[in-house]
């Protein structure tokens, strides 16, 4: 894992939004801020999957690639479907 | 808000799949897996904001729309704005 | 429909976008730079679903909105299945 | 490339989808049923970058990581920019 502190740390600030948007629900505040806070974790939350997918494929996709064999043809299309789940959602 | 103790129960879950995220990074876990629960959370914190929007449509909006005058396109518009900011993120 | 001919102007360029991106495949052009060119029309489609929702909204839902009734609420609903579709795709 | 002649096919379908969105809009149909439009071009447009994508990574990528060095590294950075661009489109 590419930067393990710095994914540690996204994660503390992601967990410590979500806490945020609970308390934004229950003191009813603005709708138009609640999803405004929702677009931000989601785009903290994709910017965490693209680095760590970035970092898989770098290490973990391209040893087993060298590698070679079957397993590597199962990395790569394990890691697509990684990709297509981020992609449609 | 249509139903706040659904929402407050959502994001209470929410917020557990972030620390789960968080112990997946400290734990060193299969990138793949991390990758797919975040695809997760991205999932349930994207409900959340339908579900939120659909009531500010279907109150606030409708309210100020009816109630008329400046406020109404103001409001149609603020909605548009954080519907692009959802469909961007 | 705010702007029409800028709507149609746009059209006509998506148009020449997928025939252009046909014409990739045909000559079997670098993969990466086909994504490119898909991520591009895909944005340029999105630009398009928000300006027709954007007028949709100032137009449409708030004359219905301001004449009130069922079909006030009707509105709103079917906007926010639109929009809830435009954010999955 | 996987299977050239369903992608050919498949652009062509989404060329000619992009022409009745021109002809949608100059006929001022309604908008609701233009967005649903727009989201079936982007679905089919995203399907076809992730066919194209799994193919990319099944043979190019594959092939550069197994032959190695620089090219292999190269290779799988490109990839991972070109999901980037899907992922935030």
């Amino acid at each position: 894992m590419g930067n393990k502190e710095g994914y540690l740390r996204r994660l503390k600030r992601i967990e410590g939004q979500a806490r945020g948007l609970h308390r934004m629900i229950e003191e009813e505040q603005y709708c138009i801020d609640i999803l405004t806070q929702i677009s931000a974790v989601t785009k903290a939350l994709q910017s965490v999957a693209l680095g760590l997918l970035d970092d898989h494929m770098a290490h973990c996709v391209l040893a087993a690639a060298q590698a070679g064999g079957e397993a590597a043809e199962e990395k790569m299309a394990e890691a697509s479907e990684a990709i297509a789940r981020l992609v449609r959602s």
